[in-house]
């Protein structure tokens, strides 16, 4: 049951969401009540909130098993045919809770936010990790980060677009006031396309059509009305501005400043990995497509003719991509794998700038360890490109937990963001092609990486859930990725183990992201460790103090140990994350530290 | 001249602010005029605009030397009297913008939000390069790092406090309109200490007081009135949300969650890097004191027994420390410094855990270079403490171009913050004392880090200005914090030089941020990179080919320069980044390359 109450602070009333379920405890029934959210100060429309839960899909609900037929998951219907799909992906929300990778909706304790998330301990370091890969690949090609404001005035969306067009159209049921994603609805019910349709169109199709309300089965109305993605605030007195959809947007105003630092010479790249926002009616998929979310997207400003006699693209013209073409997609076929060079003569893709870019994106995502199976460009169908451009592709990860979701967009944007935001601002937004010597508009290609959802895609992909008896659930992340880079563990919390211990965790500390575990059983101190990922354990015990000043080196994967001089540790270490197979490393030993 | 003019985009009316001003370019007197900023739609709202700004203080409005007696310029009058100090704010603003360290107010080409910045290419490299000095410090004491979100839910703010007190009072003057924030001025002109004074004290201040408007001259009236620096938005349909104010409140609220992963023992810390906003009115002193502005804020959570008996102490108790007392303070005396131990000894801090925190975070800034003759920890006097707190230190940067800033600060919160988020959320925000073996509610130590304020310290600090004639500005920062580690170049743009230029390039670039720099003279390339604080420039020349395999390594401090093999080049630079002298590192030549 699921009802509102009232609560006193200081004087003031506050409403909650509570809900109360029968429990079996000791073979007794009882009544077990929790508060699942904040619902304000206003009784009227706490109570409304209470009723929208029913489509909107809050994660709390479901957390006592309450209200199962939610919409949200309605809407998910396709994920939750997959019974195995969906007990993985119950295993896995437990795993990032438990092992303090992501919390939420957040702030938990007030009942949480839906589509907002905390980053735990575990999660922000592995996030971090995620992103300096990302940043690594963009400086080896003297591409640099820069950070634009997240906080940006309304002129610039009008100018980018977003604010007359980046909404969903939702209309309300006369009836019992429910609120539904008309696209999506009809969408589901109808199997049209309404993704493309106009306001104008969906008004339409609900005059013509009998478009029934899931919730209380009445016909809709067709007063559809547009519902802004876009966050407002006030900044000044009463200055209009926006918490920003996008990067991209903000990362294209300082183009003339990029120009002086690169000294007039084109193709540049800069990159800006950093928060932008979304206003999603129903926020779904954990953390998949939040409200708040990272993105690091690149920029190339480069001329027209230089997207065809782009001189990298030799560099990777071998490389294979699992292309999923719009014509495949059409015919139901699957993936068609082809080097870049083959997709160029075959014109799957248009120019060669923009064939470079697929390549490095996806040599990233090797790198971060996923498999070419669980990789595939997928085309955007050509009647679905934005307006302004040429061609796009997504980079897609096969989740255990969630199937095939975008992690990568890689666009040709054309000459539009600069062209528009040069008449809005009145500047010349050009550089001098050094071909005609004439100021041109350069042309844009984007690179859109989610590292939200790479780092849900490296859980999923690399978690190794195992039963309790069994007990060995691993994180089998590449140890580049890896949060914690080593545990140092004495045998016992006892001196002197525990001063050497602490000694070679001082000395890896300098450097490394370590940790120090001192108490448990040895065991069940690996098995926290394999859990977060740590590739490598590291003992202490008494051969360390009385024989050979050297420890013991826990493989995470293989379980096998090698043993290690202290003087040596430092070095071994960084060779493991630079790559190198610790085994290789030292002395193999008989399980000498027992689990 | 400065006035509104208006635009038509797309049949769409736009305002504009414009200025004129005679200038003479050779010999004859011409107009010039520019667009500064963008005003809206409407124009009686772009003339009150207009208006107003005369007491914002827009730094476009400085650009071209117009309203040189802007309000905001009067409220820094202090910083103005020094003539060699506002010489060296002019060149090194100058200087920020011209290298890509930090461009705006953003967005500059729609004329620029104050208190908003974008950081260039340089710039953002150099903020991740002090944000990782800061992740390696605290992840040495095994702190982690986490991400929460930068929108959060009203009642957050409410229980934090927030919502009620962060606020500036305000008085508009009934004749000319313009507004002021009434605790500056009426502490500028009758030098009483107005931070500390109620909204009812201000009123009753103008009430018994003449105090004038300093635009009309007229006298103002009582109508103080209070304005949030809360960035306020909607999420979802209408639930009112706040982009947050700084980060450690929403660092608190997973309390639980951390509390896990740390296995239920305290101490722990954990600290965040990411946005925050104050809506401020009249936002000042560049990058210091912006309406958006990171924040890098590490949390200790321990028991309060645990403040007095914290082990840690005993490593840092021989640190000296500068302390600026609010006793000497109020004595207008000057620094004492002292070992930890000794503040100890005389009360001069209250116990050895917060001793602990004021040890480590001097540290840090003097291993980002800063020396002891610029940095002091200066104590908040104690009737301006927050009620909640029970002591409170600033360590402050000594700029050459705007006096002694605050850059850090150590508070104790007590057991505040967790004990008003567990009353409004109804949860135990609680731990087990292992000392009395009962649940209590943690106290946290905050250490709160701005990491734009160290940026532009480093930056002012470090910069090395020279006359055009001498033409070697350099800016001397830590290898660790350049943002470029190595440039790579070519002697000439030339085939076998570029090709073996380009192998080095490829080879460093796997592990560091490094560029290759192919055209120029080869002195105008040293100089680029002086300037923006490469530590090292490597040259490949003619000797490289057709004898020893070897380049040259130049040294930007001393210009000195030695000759490494490329075998072990990758070596040296990696030597050179952890802090080696470069020029034990190979054979000291004669200047080979002419710069």
């Amino acid at each position: 049951m699921v009802f509102i109450v009232k609560k006193k602070i200081n004087g003031q009333e506050y409403y909650y969401l509570r809900a109360s379920t029968r429990v079996i405890v000791n073979g007794k029934t009882k009544v077990k009540a929790v508060n699942l959210g904040y619902f304000g100060k206003d009784r009227k429309k706490a109570e409304q909130k209470l009723f929208e839960m029913n489509w909107v899909g809050d994660n709390k609900l479901n957390k006592l098993g309450f209200t199962k037929q939610i919409m949200a998951e309605k809407n998910e219907k396709k994920f939750e045919e997959n019974k195995i799909e969906a007990e993985f992906r119950k295993a896995l929300m437990s795993f990032v809770v438990d092992k303090g990778f992501v919390y939420g909706p957040s702030p938990e304790i007030y009942g949480g936010m839906a589509g907002f998330y905390d980053f735990g301990p575990a999660g922000k370091t592995l996030k971090n990790n995620i992103e300096n890969a990302i940043r690594r690949l963009f400086n080896k090609f003297q591409f640099f980060e820069v950070e634009c404001p997240i906080v940006t005035p309304k002129i610039v969306w009008e100018a980018s677009g977003h604010l007359g067009g980046f909404s969903d159209p939702l209309v309300k049921c006369t009836k019992c006031t429910s609120i539904w994603r008309v696209d999506n609805l009809i969408g589901e019910e109808f199997k049209v396309d309404a993704d493309a349709m106009t306001l104008e169109q969906l008004k339409e199709f609900l005059k013509t059509n009998q478009v029934i309300c899931p919730s209380c089965k009445n016909r809709l109305s067709d007063d559809v009305k547009k519902h802004s993605l876009m966050l407002k605030t006030q900044v000044g007195l009463d200055t209009e501005m926006y918490n920003r959809p996008e990067t991209a947007t903000t990362t294209y105003l300082p183009f003339l400043n990029y120009l002086r630092f690169y000294r007039e010479r084109l193709p540049f790249g800069v990159f800006q990995i950093g928060n932008a926002y979304r206003n999603e009616i129903s926020p779904r998929q954990h953390i998949i497509r939040g409200r708040e979310f990272t993105q690091a997207e690149a920029q190339v400003f480069l001329f027209k003719d230089q997207k065809e006699n782009f001189e990298k693209f030799s560099e990777v013209e071998d490389v294979v991509i699992p292309f999923f073409t719009a014509k495949n997609q059409k015919e139901n076929k699957g993936i068609t794998s082809l080097t870049l060079k083959k997709a160029m003569e075959n014109k799957v893709l248009k120019n060669k700038a923009y064939a470079w870019t697929i390549a490095i994106t996806y040599q990233l995502f090797k790198s971060l360890g996923f498999s070419d199976e669980n990789l595939r460009y997928k085309q955007h169908m050509p009647e679905k490109l934005a307006f302004y451009a040429d061609d796009a592709w997504d980079l897609e990860i096969k989740f255990n937990s969630f199937g095939w979701v975008e992690a990568c967009g890689v666009h040709d944007r054309t000459d539009y963001d600069l062209t528009t935001h040069g008449k809005f601002s009145g500047k010349e937004l050009m550089a001098i092609n050094p071909l005609t010597n004439k100021k041109e508009i350069p042309n844009v290609l984007e690179i859109a990486i989610g590292p939200n959802r790479v780092l849900l895609g490296v859980l999923d992909n690399f978690y190794d859930k195992r039963s309790e008896e069994e007990g060995k659930t691993k994180l089998r992340i590449p140890v580049k990725l890896s949060p914690i880079k080593a545990a140092i563990l004495p045998l016992m919390k006892k001196e002197p183990l525990l001063g050497v211990s602490r000694k070679v965790f001082e000395d890896l500390s300098n450097e490394f992201l370590v940790v120090s575990d001192e108490t448990g059983s040895i065991g069940k101190r690996y098995l926290r460790q394999d859990a977060l990922g740590t590739p490598i354990c590291i003992t202490v015990d008494y051969d360390t103090i009385e024989k050979d000043d050297s420890v013991t080196i826990r493989e995470r994967d293989s379980e096998k140990q090698i043993r290690v001089k202290i003087s040596e540790l430092h070095e071994v270490v960084r060779k493991v994350i630079e790559g190198e197979d610790l085994l290789k490393l030292g002395k193999l030993v008989e399980t000498r530290v027992k689990e």
